[in-house]
């Protein structure tokens, strides 16, 4: 089987590492329109193959993986889809999927299969040398199958993350959005926000805030160091959800801040036993 | 030296742990108001003596650390204060101070020092079991001196959590308030509330939404597992420092969720970039 590979960045080049280490191509091709990513994924010895242009790597492969940041990704479909081989895959692996979805679906010739995907893994690095074979081991591999479900090509691509030791799981892209909104974009948008703010408290005390700072603002805040490309594109190409999930969080952050604010030790301690009840369950079900 | 330790749970078990450790007391008496835990501690052979009252450990010690729940400190200074030994210090590790001194201070005898304290460690876990020897190891202690800055009891406690291989940092109250409500005390929040709103949501999808949550959310949430007393003593004791800091990250976060929801490409870079450049300075510092 030839993969091929298309956006060198972390979870590129972590599904590079990854096929190569389970020895599940017969071929990986490369491609990436930044010169420097290649000459590194060379270096990396990330490949077989580096195509000069995405329309040769699509030529050959007999699955595609488009690994490019959120809006960028039907673009990167636009221009490869008339060259796929029929009986082809092509999938993606963006954070967000009904815009790529709603963009992407026409552009697919008949006898090629689109099954939007989305490995939920990731780490707050970037580039070609921030990826890991096992980036994907115990995560969700989220496949979005709604047009067709539990089609071959969607059964394929599952497969394929099984034995990278992903979890495959198949939901419909609205599903998927809402929840990534919450699980994955809220905490970024949190991190983001704490750290902007934590600037600004250090400006007003004349005393640096972050020094003071226990495991807690450094846990939440370190995916502010993750690439800001890639989560400006997620952003805006999920933003209705985002603002859902957002308006979720902020109603219980009011209804806490609201009960230390009137002093109600009753409430604070309902809210708080809640959390941890679910917490606790969250930790247990994740060693398990 | 003798050193006694009111309250052993997660910061006063590892004091006990760390000062056996480096072998900086003579004596290490050990009181807690409850019997599970005076148990635990003595089957762990945390101290060197079991006192079976406050008033007890107060008349032998040197130094005394008090290692309850925020808003029992300055009932526990109460009792004991009356039995402490002339020259002794007594200190705490509560995580808000200036409501504690307010109530403290005027019990504290004369030929008695109140030095309060804040080592800024922790984790999720709690009770005897969950310390450790290294919990304050390149952590910072703070030490608030400002009724009499720099005063000799003030250095000594200094001295000594600098032999635990903390960072001692001498400062205000009111600083100190201000920070920890911000870079502790919000981040509590901020989880405890995240885990209750993805409750929320997963009830709404009828779907697991922590079950496709990556690392960011874990993250985030982890401190959602903590000791729900202590916390809700630390929101209760330092209010209007915490409302401050809830407003701050208010704002931030609706400036950031505003720039979302009109698509504003330019201003979400703006407040990625600043979060991303000042967080890799604070990862440059930690490791420095």
């Amino acid at each position: 089987m030839i993969i091929g590979i298309i956006g060198i960045g972390l979870i590129g080049s972590s599904l590079a590492r990854a096929f190569r280490a389970h020895a599940l191509a017969d071929s990986i091709l490369l491609y990436d329109t930044h010169a420097p990513h290649m000459a590194e994924a060379k270096a990396l010895n990330l490949g077989t193959e580096y195509c000069a242009t995405p329309e040769e790597l699509a030529r050959q492969s007999d699955i595609v993986f488009v690994c490019t940041p959120v809006a960028t990704i039907a673009g990167v479909i636009r221009v490869v889809a008339p060259h796929l081989k029929p009986g082809s895959i092509i999938t993606d692996v963006g954070s967000v999927k009904t815009s790529v979805i709603a963009e992407a679906s026409d552009l697919i010739p008949s006898g090629v299969a689109f099954v939007p995907g989305h490995p939920v893994a990731g780490t707050e690095h970037s580039g070609p040398a921030a990826g890991k074979a096992d980036l994907f081991a115990g995560r969700t591999y989220a496949i979005i199958d709604e047009a067709t479900p539990h089609s071959a090509p969607a059964l394929k691509i599952a497969a394929l993350t099984e034995k990278l030791g992903a979890k495959p799981v198949f939901m419909t892209a609205a599903q998927h959005d809402a929840v990534l909104a919450f699980v994955s974009h809220l905490p970024h948008i949190a991190a983001f926000s704490a750290v902007n703010g934590e600037r600004k408290l250090s400006g007003q005390l004349g005393r640096d805030a972050a020094s003071l700072a226990g495991s807690s603002f450094r846990d939440m805040t370190r995916v502010a160091a993750s690439n800001t490309v890639v989560w400006r594109d997620i952003f805006l190409n999920n933003a209705q959800p985002i603002l859902a999930a957002c308006r979720l969080f902020r109603d219980e952050l009011d209804a806490l801040i609201a009960a230390i604010e009137r002093g109600d030790a009753a409430e604070i301690t309902r809210r708080l036993e809640q959390a941890r009840a679910a917490k606790q369950q969250q930790n247990e079900s994740q060693r398990t």
